[in-house]
């Protein structure tokens, strides 16, 4: 494997494979897999459950990592090309991509990229002009519109509480919260779902629309996995036998990198914020899932988080699992 | 072992095997003993001697960790339960906590406290809140009123030193600071002496009493021991025939959670550093003990660090040792 | 190997071992070779290429590190000897430093001086200083006037890209940057070079001019090695026929610790910013070096770096292998 950067770069079956050798390695440990192995881990974005997640993967399969974020380096990085660089930064991205990667056996990378520019973002410009600079192996720790590490993780967590592939109905909901979000989790959720084989309802509001082209990609991915792919903005008859309501608030699309107006716009929504309400035509068992970090009382209530439906600990746990597979098939003997 | 969270959950004996174990793993590495295992380490308090020590012992003994705190996640972590999140911090401890303890084998959490209220401090509502939180075995390195870590080294520092238990005389000395520090440490140092057996006198000047509660539990551990408990503020009588004077500068317990008076009554006892002046009537080969960080020429002299009294960096080195005894006993194979 | 401060303390042949076995660990790996062992990493300097290759370096050879930089004390680490800490920082860095090597089997220090003084810092204080407070093995990882981690690296890069010892023609030329840079590099260069052999000139304006001592020191090792020393101000003549250029900025040795001063007469330099026509003269096959991090359109044209000349990457790759070679040294079975 010489990247992780799209779960629609595998086949279902490879996928599968992955969530096999992730369970295999939680009941199996095997501290001596990646003896003496590196991940270099670049942090352009924030992180908490990355951060924590990718180190302890390594040291569980005996090898080890580094961090490094902008604000380590002198005065930070600059990533504008072809500048003469008089002010601040003194260190441009063009050397400090490949040192990082030259110290490891492969990179993870988190960029969120800046979302001005919906197009750029969709054809993820600003990742690509990063790992065009790497010739190691490397992972998507969260581009503008990928997160495929979360979307494996969620895929196994299913799997886990048995949740049906084909015939499994699953929501993804946006939420309310006070700042504009990336799309890169709603973009691999939406599509990880719709591989493993489930009937994918997207609810939001008008305005947060998912982009055509995410929407046609897993609609693609639906079509070959016996699943399906709607949108809409009804919730009564979004959630009604739904097995999973996976909650995430997203910027709006129509004012994609308008601040102000998608703030106008999402204080129209407040109310979205998923209760016990949400869940009363569900199936019996349905799920909560969300990927962390959650607004409480403002994306989804108390009596969610804290209650039976909700999977979100276990969830970020096979954050770990997963990434753990990953890297042993990245970096393992063969 | 699933919690190392106090002194006194642990019979002396238990302590001294600890300790051994310590000393073992000092001159016998076990490079292999934790293999693979992950300390999960959360640090909602500032540290140096705890980051370092702690990630040097899992490294000892095979293993790993990594280090959380709270300024890594985006805009902090929220504490106060039953909120609604629509401010600045993205993330709340109850999902935070659960997160990180999953990705590790054990966790250690460090949280002072705000000292704003002593009966809460006293009952460690803070820390408590916390570990409820938590389903892995867990350290405390440092709580409101603990620092059982702390404790386990310094026993095993005067073992070290050949300072005798029974018949040994500890004091244990306030010391000026500019700040109101946590009780923690004394509160901590006060039992793991009483419970070694030795003879025990808090000095302190009036309005710095250290809280009823920790004098009477250690009494009882001196009662078992064979040691006792004094408390006074004649410096004079205290160091007499003392082994070992132990410096700590701690908040007034008669102003606790109100900065000015504090400020105001402990600016009365600027005099209260630690100097030669102090070992007059002590034993001939009477030790300086501190935990240190230490403000030199504020709680103590120069010439008391920088001469041959002073144990402070063996006390400090011995922090590790102690650290690997715990979690062998918590992560090893049994 | 107690000390790795600095290359003139060891012989041509041992550094050519050290060499040999960083290129050894790099085919052949030993994950075991250090198993269990710690290296602290003290950073009293900000570092981004020696905080990620060290770590790097720990992890491939089985052991493992911890970082600490003052901003991770509670308020700072103090400096100044004798002082009364009745002001901000709580800990003094004659407890911080025995504390922080007592955790590893060795340690790391980088402090780059404040640069007041030329004969202070040409007599290496600060660092010594430090280094007196540690019983361990020690690297200097920068100080004031040295960088012998870089210099080895920079040896070995030479090697891997055969540029020819006897009579290969190294120019070490000053190149502009808006602040007053450290002479630990060039200094750390200058003799690296002489040491293998090379016929090493010196190219920086009047005003920048390298310490005399440090030329003399050169001048001795280039006597043994059978290489030369010199320094101009005329770049014609300097870059002929050269096999490498190394650009490195530093402050002007006239007006040193005087930042208006420097500034003034460097800011006559702007145009000395390497770039193709720096080449016209050299060998066909001159190579350009840097230590990083660089400022592209400052200190070299985006057509260097971007160019085939440019060895920058692997230079820098080199950190990891050199250190490596040395750890083994220091830390390995005998």
């Amino acid at each position: 494997m010489k990247a992780f950067n799209d779960l629609a770069d595998f086949s279902a079956e490879e996928i599968r494979a992955l969530i096999d050798l992730a369970s295999r390695l939680d009941t199996h440990p095997e501290p001596d897999a990646l003896k003496g192995k590196v991940l270099s881990l670049l942090f352009l974005s924030p992180s908490l459950r990355t951060l924590a997640s990718f180190q302890a993967a390594m040291v569980r399969l005996g090898g080890g990592s580094f961090v490094i974020s902008p604000d380590m380096s002198i005065h930070g990085i600059e990533t504008r090309p072809g500048i003469v660089m008089d002010g601040a930064a003194a260190e441009h991205i063009r050397e400090a991509i490949p040192v990082i990667a030259s110290y490891g056996d492969a990179i993870g990378i988190r960029a969120f990229a800046e979302r001005k520019n919906i197009a750029a973002d969709m054809a993820e410009k600003e990742f690509s002009s990063l790992i065009e600079l790497v010739d190691k192996p490397y992972i998507n720790m969260e581009s503008a519109m990928n997160h495929p590490c979360q979307s494996l993780a969620d895929w196994k967590t299913m799997d886990d509480f048995s949740v049906p592939a084909n015939a499994g109905k699953f929501v993804l909901s946006w939420a309310y919260h006070p700042r504009a979000l990336p799309l890169a989790v709603p973009a691999a959720t939406l599509h990880m779902a719709a591989m493993r084989g489930m009937d994918v309802t997207v609810l939001r509001p008008e305005g947060f629309e998912l982009p055509p082209q995410l929407m046609q990609k897993a609609a693609a991915a639906a079509e070959a996995s016996g699943g399906s792919v709607t949108e809409t903005d009804q919730r009564s008859q979004a959630v009604e036998g739904a097995h999973i309501i996976y909650a995430k608030s997203w910027s709006s699309t129509r004012h994609y990198g308008d601040k102000l107006a998608d703030q106008k716009l999402r204080e129209q929504y407040l109310d979205w914020c998923v209760d016990n309400t949400w869940f009363e035509t569900s199936q019996d068992d349905c799920r909560f899932m969300h990927c962390l970090p959650v607004r409480r009382g403002v994306v989804v209530a108390d009596e969610i988080l804290d209650g039976p439906r909700s999977i979100v600990i276990p969830e970020a746990r096979n954050r770990m699992l997963a990434q753990m597979a990953v890297l042993h098939q990245m970096l393992g003997k063969k």
